[in-house]
């Protein structure tokens, strides 16, 4: 194996004690006031962590809107729960867009293990420092889940958490079918699709294989792609691989596009399936991403590369810095 | 030239005139009663309406929410205005998510140009048929502004929309520079990218390519894409090229960044910049818009493929009615 990839391999096998910790992290907190809205601002893997949450709320009537700019949304005032995610505590753009949040009275708490974001927010969740942020997203989302439940806008059973640390547990089986369906991607462009709902899984499995295996990848939903991007498909070729995020929860009618997109796809294409395992969303959502992460990092180890650092993000950094 | 494929070009060409007769759709209309927030549902084409309509509303504070699905969120009530935007008007998911609509007691306007959403919705604005619908842009999208425009939601200057006129005007500009950049995206695999602000314009020339040249095309936005699909461009090569929008409105932080990508992004692959034109928001997207409508068109040519067909979702509607 190469260079010190062990070190990504064993956060990730670590994630469901991650999960389990992050749950503790936001016990006793809560927020008080009439919430309107809640808008999660955040880059990367902060904003998954929000588009999950937005997942989460679906069936609540609070909006969820997830911000990945310098600036949050013009509607954002009093009655709006703002978090403001960063990993480092000094993501620009979320700088940026915590004072704006400020400047239009939100309610804010900020999720970051430090940085300015924790010395200038006034509440804010710490969360454990010294993992990649990518590496970090049960400490980036469960807090957000946590004090939403606290405040009584989502209520997460323990059952359904239960089923997901459970299913989680399973590392070594995981380590290995990622291990597996990281063959069938070398050497080529992965697009990763899940249902509209799950969105925020096919977007985390694109960002993993950018950044842990350093490789073109792509992701977008359904039915949103059977109205354009499914027609790329007739000049595409095997180089592609498309893979389907199936949940036994799917719409059924996007249960029958996702059969019929297969079938199309696969005259010009390989196609791979993945299952969502657990009924309850958050073992669906959590076992899919874990699954993913194993893929992205066996995916690192075939093209030869060190998943942990990402020294594009990190010249980019010094470059805006200059 | 192959094919019918005159027709799409002819078409793409009338787009300035649709736009004109458009605007005056829906003279005299407008929605009564508190409206809180704002949902457009559609799919494809009609959802990028909505993409663009949230961007010309952003420095409103109605919140406007673009749903690409069977349902409508469930924060929608009587202080929702929902566009249900179907060219067809027989749009499987925004018939479904119509209804759900109407069972949230929402205020709706469709717009369509028949169908049964042309049946069923009791307050329309009805375009003309015989397009294909991602050839209806325009109207598709100008009828809702000028409709938020008549109820005071947001106020379109007189002078915004005659710049925009004027710039799209100059159709053979627009066509010899697309032709122009269609001879540099053969046989490649485009990436387009622009601002969060004008992630739309970007996500329409990736669907356009997909749909009118039949190629795979993907987008992403500034500055999310640099935490993340950035670093794939270090397992990259020649066979990608990356468009980046350049808009002189763009933040400057944003600016720095896309000189910094494109020097990265250039020791893999290919990179092409396309300046909005125009100071207005709506000149600035429709003729970028304008501009990529050419590139797809002379993409297909280049192809050799028809622009105006697309066989394969019209093979999955069959099979998905089976």
């Amino acid at each position: 194996m190469p260079l010190d990839s062990q070190n990504m391999l064993q956060v990730i096998k670590d994630f469901p004690k991650q999960c389990r910790e992050a749950l503790g992290l936001p016990a006793g907190i809560s927020v008080s006031g009439e919430i309107k809205n809640i808008v999660v601002t955040g880059m990367g893997g902060s904003a998954i962590g929000g588009d999950l949450l937005k997942t989460c709320l679906s069936n609540t009537n609070i909006p969820v809107y997830v911000n990945r700019d310098y600036k949050v949304p013009e509607f954002v005032n009093e009655n709006t729960l703002v978090f403001a995610v960063s990993y480092s505590g000094d993501t620009e753009e979320t700088l940026a867009a915590f004072e704006d949040a400020q400047n239009k009275n939100a309610k804010i708490i900020g999720i970051t293990s430090g940085g300015k974001l924790a010395d200038e927010c006034s509440k804010i969740i710490k969360i454990p420092s010294g993992l990649q942020p990518r590496a970090a997203l049960g400490y980036l989302f469960f807090p957000m889940l946590g004090i939403l439940h606290n405040t009584g806008i989502v209520r997460v059973k323990n059952d359904e958490l239960n089923e997901m640390v459970d299913i989680l547990k399973k590392t070594g089986e995981f380590n290995d079918a990622g291990e597996e369906l990281a063959k069938k991607l070398k050497e080529k462009i992965p697009i990763i699709y899940a249902s509209e709902m799950l969105g925020a899984v096919a977007l985390r499995w694109k960002t993993q294989i950018n950044e842990n295996a350093k490789m073109a990848a792509f992701y977008n939903v359904f039915s949103e792609m059977n109205h354009n991007e499914i027609v790329g498909y007739k000049g595409m070729d095997r180089k592609f691989i498309a893979i389907m995020v199936r949940d036994r929860h799917d719409n059924d009618r996007v249960k029958k596009r996702m059969d019929i997109c297969k079938e199309i796809m696969e005259v010009t294409t390989d196609v791979e399936e993945v299952q969502t395992q657990g009924n309850g969303l958050l073992a669906r959502i959590f076992s899919t991403i874990y699954l993913g992460d194993f893929v992205s990092y066996y995916l690192a180890l075939w093209n030869r590369v060190d998943p942990t650092p990402i020294e594009v993000i990190e010249e980019m950094k010094r470059k805006l810095a200059e």
